[in-house]
Parts: C-alpha cells; structure tokens; sequence
C-alpha cells in the first residue's frame, strides 16, 4: 500500500523499536539515509539500528564513528533505498516478509513492504527523509542528520550533475547546508580523494575501454584477478560506471564485472533518453532509467555479445544488418 | 565607492544603453554572467551588449547562440566577474577607467569601476546577478537567462562541490531549475564529456604519474612527443593538474608540460594549507595559494629535481637527510 507523508509520520510516530534494513553493496544513499532516519528516531525517542549484510565503505565512516548498535526487541522492521527483498543479502532475508514500512525513490519498487512512501521524482532516497522531516515536522534536524541526509543526496546525485536533481533537491541541500556541515571536505571524500588501487583500476578501465556500435556504447570489464592485481576491495568499485559514459557520442557505458567464473555484475548508465533500466531488465535485473544493473552468466566474450544484443535495438541498430 | 542591491538595481533602470566587459579567458562564470545579465537588460527594454578580448571557447555556445549584437552607442560601461581592469585584455583596456559599475564576488576587486555590487561569499558573480534580479525584482526571469546564470555558478562551483557553494547558491539553482533548463546536459557538457584525444593524455598522466615525498607531492610530465602522439591541442590541458590530487595524502601535486627542447611549463595544485603561489614564485612565477605555475628551463629529469627541492621544505622534508 502507497501512503503519504502524513500517514508515514504517524506510522514512525506509533511505534518504538526499529530495525532500519539497507540494501547490500550499501551505497552513499542507503548508508546516508539509513543512519539519517536512525539518528531521527532516536531523536524521536525511539529504538532504533540499522542492519546490513553487507559492511560499510571506510569512506562513510564519519556517519556512523559515533553510532553504537542499541540492545532491544524490534518490533518494527523498515526499509530505506530498498526497491526489492532480493537486495537484503544473506542476513536480512529473514525479515523480508515483514516490512512494516519503506521509504524508497526507485520507480523499481515492487511495494513488497506493508506500507511504502514512494517518491520516483525524489533524487535520493535521503530527499524522501528529508521532505518527510519537513512535511510533518518530524523533528528538528541537527549537524549528525543533515551530514547524512546531505551525503546520500550528493551520492546519488553526482553532486547535483544528474538528471535526477530537481528544484527540490537543491531546496533540501539549500536547508541542509545551514547545520553548518562540511560539504566541501564531504564532496572531496566523495567524488576527488581515491587509492592507489582505485587509480590502478580506473586506469585499467579506461586502458581496456572499448567501443561499440558507432562509438555509442562503451564497455569495460573488470576480472577477479584485476581487482586482486590492484588491491582494491570489490565494494569501492562504486561509481566506475561513470568513466565509460566520457566520450561525448556515448549513450549507453557498461562495466562488467566479474564475480566468479563465469558470472559477471553488469552495470549501465545512460547518457541520453535511452532507459537502460529496460535493457537490465529484459536480462533479469532492474533499476533507474539512467543507471541500472544485471548479472549475466557465461564466458565474458558471451556476455558482452549478449549485452550488445540487448543494447543496439535501443539504440536503433540492427546488429544483424551492421 | 561599494553600492547595495537597491542601488545598483536604480542605476541600472536609469541608463539605457550598456556594454558589458568580460576578462580574458573567458571562464563559465565570465560568459554565464555576462549574457545573462545582457539578456535580463534587453528584457527591461535596454541596449546591451557584451565584450570579450578573447573568443569563447565553443563548450559554452548554447549561451549565445542566439545573441546578436546590437547597433547603439554605448553610454554606460560595466562588467561582471572582473576584478581588476589588468584582465580586460588588449580589445577593451581602452574602457578601464570608464566602468560605472562592477558586479563582482571576487574579495581582491580593487574597486575600479565607480560603483561596484560585490558579494565576496557568493559562489559566481551570476550569484550576485541573481540576488539582485530577486532583492528588487529587476525581471521576471527566463529559460536562457536561467540556463546562464546556472551554467555560470556550476563552473564556478564544480558543480556545487566546493567551499564556495553556501545555502544561497542552492537556493539560486533551486529556482533557476524551476524554469525548466537542460540542467543534466549542461552539467555533463561542462563536467564530464572528454575526447578521446583527452582520455588518452589523462590516461599518460595518470599511467606516468610518480609520487615523491612520503607520497605528500605528485609529479606528472607530459613531453610534446605525447602531446602529439595523443592528438591534443595545447589550450585542451587545462584542469589536468587535478589529476595529481587524487591520491589522499597528496598535499601537492604537480603537471610539467614541455613547451620546447629544454623548456617545461608547471603547474601546481595544493590540496591543503601548502601555499604553493609563494613556491612557484621562488622558481619565477606564481598564481594563487591553491594553484600556481611557473616555467622550468632544463632537462626533465633536473627540472623534476628542482621542483622537489623547492617543495620539500614547504612539506617540512629535509632532501638531504630523508
């Protein structure tokens, strides 16, 4: 069931003892507005942790240094930046059929919760928060909150470069920004600073970077072995998508990478009005219409056939005929 | 003499027929502000038009393609993001001691023009032009105003990433996105589309890339061989010195381009309190605390030497002991 604003606030509002679950591969919105949510009931009085099957990215560290687990019966499980239970991972799937309440912006949701606020114009699920903290006046934000809500927004939002940002989302980062938080620091973290390894592996991206159909699809393919080569743990792997969409004629960018013999995680971004959600979905994954993701099985020179396959009709060629 | 928004505002409704001065090297908050404000005169029934020693580069094009110049004789002479009249550049040097007013955010205007609007916290000088249109509701504005003043706070901002981006430049791009502009395009025409001669020349850099001094100083060089090799012209460098900031610990990084036989061209990028416009200056040049350069006469391998040695006290290393 789809509820709004109001209904959700009297929802958190009648309940004492949450669980907040995250997706795995938690990304800066799932981290950001899980511990955002979970600083505000606390700040409402509630219990409340957040859970994850997945470990957190040392680079979101300052949301959660000062985050201690609270030792209570939960008695309400929630979801935040959650389209789908499949995401829970190994430890969460237990609660899967017991999702009091989501709070989501992916037009993907599949509503398996009781009650969903859903935003699919929102750019993070964080903005969700964030309107519903002001809708209702909820509780009055401070420093910790904002910082989260202002990261899971920068996440997913390039900083404010994709198409997702609306009026609305600069009006929250507008408010946000008054809690005196270190944005700047924060974005440098976010999108400048990166490893040795992360350079390693950006550079064997783009060294082994090729292009497709007429230049407008670029793929990059990511083995175990160049991950182990370069050092890099698989979970800061985040965003290299970005760095297959640089040439300007590209309208789809894969990266491919790999997880075990022969099966691969599949991500796509767009650049233009193809909706590579579609595309992901037709091979058993999902997404946004800009950004999606799929995990194909096979050999890797199969897998990219069958990405191409999928991706030339959206780009209104016939491989057949090329 | 420093004027508020009221005034400005009364002086520009009580003239009639302006030029608008740029800088040289025209910048996105140069031509964003500049239009922009020729645009919001034309609309309030004026004469404007706006001057430039140099050619705008053609990433910015959607912002005056549809300008023409008119045909009138100027009376009132004012320019927008100039801090000082040395940068006005061979064509217009002749208006220097003929501005009547300066609308500006850069704290080190000199106060040149006979009224200057200056704002030294906001983000781009189209931030100012901004507040003021909303302070005394000079216009209604517009989809190709708005498309200006946004692209102009976006580079000035790197996309609302930097410490200059307060709650007002959110506040501004909430409202300038409300007049339905290609914020996503822009933004990826300004921040992320590369050639691939580029992606092959950051791909040199980042592949030669060699760090120095407890991985606190990288230094980067690029020879005209590369250059040619990757079909780069020369004024396409720019910005490439950020390249070597990427790793955390990096305080200082550093590009040398060989201009000639003997000749490196260098550029320095400090990530924190390192003033490297006073190290540039030891070595002949100089620039600003965070980004400077200089010219290095000598073979590679003896300019790398003298750069190092003239960095590593600003990092407190001894060369000679370390």
């Amino acid at each position: 069931m789809l509820i709004d604003y109001k209904e959700a606030a009297e929802f958190l509002r009648s309940h004492g003892n949450y669980y907040i679950l995250l997706h795995t591969s938690p990304d800066g919105d799932a981290i950001g507005s899980g511990f955002g949510l979970c600083y505000i009931l606390r700040k409402m009085g509630k219990n409340a942790n957040v859970l994850c099957t997945d470990n957190f990215p040392a680079k979101y560290d300052y949301m959660y240094l000062n985050y201690t687990p609270q030792k209570f019966n939960p008695d309400t499980i929630i979801s935040v930046d959650l389209a789908d239970t499949k995401l829970l991972g190994s430890k969460l799937v237990q609660y899967g059929d017991y999702v009091e309440l989501c709070i989501d912006h992916h037009v993907s949701n599949t509503e398996y919760a009781k009650r969903t606020l859903l935003e699919p114009e929102a750019a993070a699920a964080a903005q969700v928060i964030y309107q519903l903290v002001k809708a209702v006046g909820l509780v009055q934000l401070d420093s910790m909150i904002a910082q989260c809500l202002y990261t899971a927004i920068v996440t997913d939002t390039g900083c404010f470069k994709f198409s997702c940002t609306s009026s609305k989302t600069h009006l929250a980062a507008a408010e946000l920004m008054t809690y005196d938080i270190p944005a700047a620091e924060i974005n440098r973290r976010m999108f400048d600073i990166k490893s040795k390894a992360r350079i390693k592996i950006e550079q064997h991206v783009l060294n082994t970077m090729e292009y497709y159909l007429d230049d407008k699809c670029a793929i990059a393919a990511v083995t175990l072995d160049d991950m182990k080569r370069a050092g890099l743990p698989d979970e800061e792997f985040e965003g290299m998508t970005a760095l297959t969409t640089l040439l300007q004629t590209i309208e789809v960018g894969i990266t491919i990478r790999q997880k075990d013999e022969n099966k691969y995680k599949v991500s796509m971004r767009a650049t233009g009005d193809i909706d590579v959600s579609a595309i992901c979905q037709k091979l058993g994954g999902g997404g946004h219409t800009k950004a999606a993701g799929c995990v194909v099985e096979g050999k890797l020179e199969d897998v990219k056939l069958k990405l191409l396959s999928a991706v030339a009709p959206a780009l209104g060629i016939d491989l057949w005929l090329a």
